[in-house]
């Protein structure tokens, strides 16, 4: 998260509602959204503030910064967050300060591509490479990470190849030059970033933590065509992978696709983190849409929060609400009880996340 | 179906409310659908038991099995019973006997795949073969067979490429080398299998029966990616199979794109089967979107149960359900008066299969 | 539109609310759709008249034919209408008849492929054409029309590829013996298409005219499963067309990819057309769904009406109706207050279009 205290301005705002990237978006277009419409009435209303951007961004830049961002994060009910590392910044907490400063328990998931690329320029050959990121997977999740995330679609296509072994070396020799002449070694294309990914995949694997995929809804520096997660399917079929624990991430507007996954795959979860506190009324559809094939015992929550508490708490509020409806819907159809429904609830608010990533109260 | 009497464990009976093949999914996953709960509570309301799945258990083990079979299945109100034969085992019912058992009349669905797997020994070259799967086909037929499936998305991609002669003979000499061996020659590939769909499709014109087409949701022997019915293109536009009649199976969740296809090709046809027990309110779902662009002297109905009399209950009582409910919600809202609703509620659940079956009551 | 008067037929009638080319669609199926029934009620409650295809057909046919569509079409309270003039036939009004028709004003947009292929017999090679195609866009600009629109989606896949230099030129040598034979050069094929739209994208934006592409639904001339908005990415993304605005036309059934679209790149925009008085209830669910993601300030109006004044009026209709649900719902769960919704409502039926067309009141 950014660290505070700052002042927050109306477009910065809005651009924490969107995954555009043109600033045209946050000035012109977010503020026609369902969505930021959504989040500016719930703030409000957690702030007992003006409902309207004015009001609430007055509101918090006047408050005590951490009493106003804790304030935020308490009414998320979060456990544990789990942190993608690799939107680190020199703005931005460290987990150590995050954790004193929200006083939720913080724990690390990997960045995949961030940390193979810096192990690029020690690396003789692709097999050194991998074997260096293996090794350095090993030794986060011994510091205490509990998982690993892949953001593949934003590199190359979801769509699963075999590793061609020739073209691995071509690009990776290419990429080595790059980092050796101290340009940013930037991972890309499916030869680097297919064969990293079966290498984390079977490094999570053996090391009995979940590998999280970026599957769907993001922001445009993917081709959104090409994130669909049923292009993973050799991870799931391939009895190498097999007892890995994927998490597909985000999914929309494959989540249907996504929810057949988890009902025939032993170790698939996903979730739909985003789609809820940015696509309005859409959100709850994509959740009972993704309920309709997805066992409640393989959705997950997650606020996709990177910055700011008001996504944390949008996404907090908005998901227990869309997921309330959800299965108060199969309540009124007398498909659950209550007692059941509760359970359901439980499962993808809390359970299911403590069992997948191994996390002890 | 199951020849019965036989008992039935509680993994049994989650198996066969999924299309996962691992067990795990029955083991701990199944009971966390929507699905299920549903199904539990539609045959415990049936047998005017505890809706749990231990009573329901508890009750039909304890139950003469044919009464019980025949009291499930006679709620289902079936006329007529097409019925896949390639799922037949040694633990399964023969038509004859399965029309004895269930006191319906049972009609022969010819699996092309496996017919045509029988008689790749007898065959020289592709040209034998396709003359011998058409000679067998029209022999089926004559014998009281009203339609052909075929379950190419289970052994290629759905997105049919024109014949390769030559990767054709190739496929076609090394799968005959392994009948000579004695061993199992199982049909894949698009080679093989989109030349056999294509031989399929213009005797069935011939014949005038339908071929039924496996699209969508099934289980995880098939890579979804590849199972689209915009994939059958060819067979809607070539001349060489017009007239020819098609029905999409199963559909989900390309179902909107099977609608679309019945909307503009005059012998396209579809149903959504099995989405609808498996896949709780999202079938209903499915349905209203379906009935978007299909017309209702498109869609069939069908229960996709090939084992267990729970299946045959829960399709239909959910599919009647989902059908009354997505044609009164147009009733509500003014677009069918209530004898056109149920004149397209007897079209779907009847009248169209009977048509495009050629069915005699 | 077609001159009228004339007398309209039962299969005129319905053919108008399909997509299919086929007459049997018409013949046997359109009755069954639910958006066909729904036409029929709203035309027939206009007109006060019984709400049968029958008596509908008496009304209009025995009634004043330029006083009849005036009638509809002033109840679509259409300020101006945008109309592709790649429809007109010998039987269809010109846009200064229609204007004096009508009494609505007419603005054309030029429809790029039938434009380009009257150019290829003047010209030598591929550069010469596009020349004179870039020629003709701005004297059509100039002369007064407001945009141009591609039907690329019929005429080659969607996914736009690179343009390949040396393809490009056999395809043009090829399509332009055909054209000096006398025959219709009938523009088809990757090679041909994508160069064409590139070139016309670039002209349109230093124009500073909107391109509009056909997306998703469309007649079977087209493959739908080549035509998601998605494959129009390098428009998207590349320098080349920063600032040109892109209507993404109908979409169905990619409206969620499209309102993605639309979330995140500044100039992108979409409709929905003829997915609403065509699909019955799915096309209220279509709005719905494309209003998760796509800003109010993003979608467009649009009737796809081409021929009749009955689609002109049930489009009009039944667009306002779904979108009054739509904001409905949003202001129903206390996210939008009624002026917003009502705010937002002009944007879609008026404002953005005016803005995005520089139409001057």
């Amino acid at each position: 998260m950014r660290r505070w205290p700052y002042q927050l301005s109306a477009e910065e705002l809005r651009a924490a509602f969107t995954e555009a990237l043109d600033p045209q978006l946050a000035q012109h277009h977010v503020v026609h959204t369902a969505g930021y419409q959504d989040a500016i009435r719930r703030i409000a209303n957690e702030l007992q503030c003006e409902a309207t951007e004015a009001a609430l961004l007055a509101y918090r830049n006047a408050d005590d910064a951490a009493g106003y961002a804790r304030r935020l994060l308490a009414s998320t009910a979060t456990g544990t967050m789990l942190v993608d590392a690799g939107f680190a910044t020199a703005g931005t907490f460290t987990l150590v300060e995050q954790q004193q400063a929200t006083g939720i328990t913080q724990r690390e998931i990997i960045r995949l591509e961030t940390l193979a690329e810096s192990l690029i320029q020690g690396a003789d050959d692709p097999r050194g490479w991998f074997s260096a990121v293996r090794g350095a997977l090993r030794a986060g999740i011994e510091r205490g990470a509990v998982g690993v995330k892949t953001i593949c679609a934003y590199r190359a296509t979801l769509r699963l190849q075999p590793v061609d072994t020739d073209a691995l070396g071509v690009a990776f020799s290419a990429i080595r030059i790059r980092a050796e002449r101290g340009e940013h070694p930037r991972l890309s294309g499916s030869a680097l970033c297919h064969a990293l990914l079966f290498e984390a995949a079977q490094e999570c694997r053996e090391l009995d933590v979940p590998l999280q995929v970026h599957c769907g809804f993001g922001d445009p520096d993917e081709d959104l065509a090409k994130t669909s997660p049923l292009g993973l399917r050799t991870l799931f079929i391939d009895p190498a992978y097999r007892g890995l624990r994927i998490a597909l991430l985000h999914c929309y507007p494959y989540h249907r696709e996504a929810a057949y996954l988890c009902s025939v795959f032993p170790d698939v979860y996903m979730d739909l983190s985003l789609t809820i506190p940015f696509a309005g009324l859409e959100g709850g559809r994509a959740m009972r849409e993704a309920l309709g094939l997805c066992p409640t015992s393989k959705l997950l929550y997650a606020s996709d929060a990177s910055r700011y508490p008001e996504v944390s708490f949008v996404a907090a509020v908005a998901h227990r609400e869309a997921l309330a409806e959800a299965l108060g819907e199969l309540v009124a159809r007398g498909i659950l009880d209550t007692t059941a429904a509760v359970g359901a609830g439980r499962q993808v608010l809390a359970e299911n996340a403590k069992r997948i990533y191994n996390l002890t109260d």
